[in-house]
């Protein structure tokens, strides 16, 4: 025990967070979901561990300013650098380039697992969370990022999400970098303010788009009074920008009007005329709906669309990128109806593997955000997870080592029958014995003190049934007839009638 | 595409391993085991992050002779310093510590999870590791220990190790420090000798009789010639301490014929009798041998024995010490036989909540060492997993748009049918996609070119039949019945030409 003085504070790290049971149970049963969907599609599970070579993950994170900034890093004893991943791809692209012979090509794998991001406070900012991933390495056709979005789209459904309820966003970096080079960003020396601009658009969602015109513009003065400076476009470069991140229109879903999608994807060609990469960025996001189409993957509402605004954060996309966006209007954590947008995304990231190797690796993935997911289904009140019933517990009446051995003996029994059990093991009388098993949520408890023993018997009593009694007999609602909310069985009969309760509570709960 | 001169190396660094879908599923399948006994004995699954504050987590590993040795930690942003978690009881102290008015006590509970220790380089020594534990917080009682024994024994038989393949050791450290009281090693003064023979003891399994006297002694030169210190006791001194942890009669099993027990606890109370807490030790070991007779726990072969010469590494336990062990000789990764040891243990840990709190305390736990679990299991040839067919591959004969979403129709089709599949994305020809199935294990590839899209058909190509009568064919071996390896069927019948081939081949496997 401590002295006041000596005593050590506990506390948690700011965005970092204790689980427990429900959010446990819900994560694990989202996470089998999502892996049973993954294995139907062929792919495989393999994990790489928390820890890896500051170099071997590289440095892709959005708003990183400073050397590991976003990162947590620490040296090892012969002083090389060490990261906690921030991702599940750049380990993945570090395993594919050490493995790569062995592997079949294109390689198809999945994994979950933390990942860790040293951000700035602030509220909902969390600094360990949970992706589950898959990702297809050495397939260069689009038609793997086609894959990527229907099964996406499988997974949401899987998760009971309906149709409508969600939508697969996708977009090619090549479109933004062809728009950026048409109004003469291109070039090695624009690549600062490429970045700028895509950060910018980056934040559509959030700022609207005014707040974008204005971080493409000077720059932009928020609520807090801090200026981020802009990227200094002029108004027709701006203009342009606009024309291709708001078609006007709504989303290109290949169901939209022949006409509407026409007209966009004029203006889209008319924009990056001049230039190879945003043609090819168009021409395989046409490529991509088609298979979509192709695949059964049309109808409405529409599953997966194309949304010229996506940018996807990390800085290793080459190609196509995707989302997904959940577009139920669900209340947050403080009650407010809000739009809760992106639970995951992924693209192309052709460069990641290269990075190791002297050969082109192509590459796409998809990354589910499942702490966030697990958190808009909540809210949306959509996370039944199978029912858990506490633990039967048997009081400990006496103490001495015989009967505490006879009521092991006792949960034993009712284990073995495969029902929750356990012996009171903390101090106390009956009383605190009672308060522990109602706090516990306990089904019933079984007490055997001196006199039931003599006469071979266990007592039963049913906590629901004893607490309905009690609320009947307090509020003079309708009489109902109940069961016996405490009664006395034949030792060898026990394991029957704890059976016997838990099944009338569970009638009761269903009906 | 990297220059050779920037390409980043891809490796790990070391003690850190990347895991395999074998490993994965092996894994997988040990924990939901383990948690259904956990469950089962009451208790419920609550997780921490894998960073805590360092002074939170404290300093209790062995082998620890500079501060942070041992232990990965960094500094956060304002300059206070945080460790990656190196087990998974400390973190749970913290959060009993931090949630203790709203937890029902005793509190049960369990988790799963990585944790790190910063290891000098060596075989076999990881620097990640998964435990599963569970604990009992505010349980004064050995009872609450005793369970935690019995729990043990119980998972190692839901995982399919049988009795007398395994057992449970217990020890007291209380015996310990009453033996080091009794040999004039108590005191505050003595604390570092303390340490250096519960260290020496520790080593038993490793180093022998032997060694420990050595190390109990003057010192030892190991083989590589280097010299450790050692206690510097005196002859007598180490007598004892060898009678305490060598009782030369076997394990104490409770079964062990009465004679014999007698003998040992006369001794081990002759040399603690002076020392109040070595006699409480001996008391409290009796307590929960009779706990577990009387709740079923003995038998032959003895599933619970107790064993002087149990330590555990760890420095916060205050009273029993338990370890489960596998007896049985297990060949390692080198080919060589040898006795596994120990794959996990615990104890009870008085000290650990009250670090944080103005009053006592009690709790007890056990962890599992899942990592080296399934290592001994894989190497017993123990580890059933349930089998997991590889996908069916429909080859992308031709590759247009409008083709490759017919592919992916089909695919869809087998996939909604419970089927594994999917289509091949990589570049080459019929040959290189021949291979990839080949490479996946898959049972059978679906195949439509211009010829069958055009009779409406699909070619299956049974692999599994395709090798044994290939296989047959080389080596003359008798002729036996077979199905046709490559057939054709109307579209609208794929699915259940599948679902034919893979049940034929399922019987096959099955003999």
């Amino acid at each position: 025990m401590a002295d006041k003085a000596d005593r050590v504070k506990a506390r948690l790290p700011r965005g970092l967070v204790d689980r427990h049971p429900a959010d446990i149970r819900a994560v694990d049963e989202m996470v089998a979901k999502i892996r049973a969907i993954y294995e139907l599609y062929g792919f495989e599970p393999v994990e790489t561990p928390i820890i890896e070579y500051t170099d071997a993950l590289g440095k892709f994170l959005p708003d990183q300013d400073r050397p590991n900034e976003g990162v947590f890093s620490f040296q090892d004893d012969d002083e090389q650098w060490l990261s906690l991943r921030y991702d599940l791809t750049a380990p993945l692209a570090r395993f594919v380039a050490e493995n790569f012979e062995r592997l079949p090509k294109p390689y198809r794998s999945y994994r979950a697992g933390w990942v860790f991001r040293n951000e700035k406070p602030g509220p909902g900012r969390f600094r360990q969370f949970m992706q589950v991933d898959a990702d297809t390495v050495g397939a260069p056709s689009v038609a793997a990022d086609a894959e990527m979005c229907m099964m996406m789209a499988d997974v949401m459904e899987a998760l009971g999400i309906k149709r409508g309820d969600y939508v697969i966003r996708v977009n090619n970096r090549k479109v933004l970098d062809g728009v950026l080079e048409a109004i003469g960003l291109g070039g090695e020396e624009n690549a600062g303010r490429r970045l700028t601009v895509l950060r910018a658009i980056d934040k559509l969602d959030r700022l609207g788009p005014e707040g974008v015109r204005e971080l493409l513009g000077k720059g932009r003065l928020d609520e807090s009074g801090d200026f981020t400076r802009g990227a200094g476009l002029d108004e027709e470069q701006i203009a342009q920008i606009l024309t291709v991140i708001l078609p006007d229109i709504g989303p290109i879903d290949g169901h939209a009007s022949a006409d509407r999608q026409r007209n966009y994807l004029d203006r889209l060609f008319a924009i990056i005329s001049n230039s190879p990469t945003g043609d090819a960025g168009v021409r395989e996001l046409q490529e991509i709906m088609g298979l979509v189409l192709d695949a059964g993957y049309g109808g409405k509402p529409p599953r997966i669309v194309v949304d010229p605004s996506v940018v996807r954060g990390l800085e290793y996309y080459t190609g196509p990128v995707f989302e997904a966006e959940l577009l139920a209007e669900i209340p947050n954590e403080e009650g407010q109806i809000v739009r809760f947008g992106s639970v995951g995304g992924g693209g192309r990231y052709d460069g990641l593997v290269s990075r190791f190797r002297g050969e082109p690796v192509p590459a796409t993935g998809f990354s589910i955000g499942v702490s966030r997911l697990m958190t808009a289904l909540k809210n949306l009140g959509k996370l039944e997870t199978a029912e858990t019933i506490a633990p039967v517990v048997v009081l400990a009446m006496d103490k001495d080592t015989e009967s505490l051995g006879r009521y092991q003996r006792l949960v034993a029994e009712l284990r073995n029958a495969g029902i929750r059990a356990e012996m009171y093991l903390g101090g106390g009388g009956m009383k605190a014995q009672m308060k522990y098993a109602d706090r516990r949520g306990s089904p019933c408890v079984v007490i055997q003190g001196g006199d039931e023993r003599e006469k071979g018997e266990v007592q039963i009593k049913d906590l629901e049934e004893g607490k309905r009694l009690s609320e009947q007999i307090e509020s003079n609602v309708e009489w109902r007839e109940s069961r016996p909310a405490q009664f006395s069985v034949p030792e060898s009969e026990m394991v029957a009638a704890v059976k016997r309760v838990l099944e009338a509570q569970r009638q009761e709960r269903a009906g």
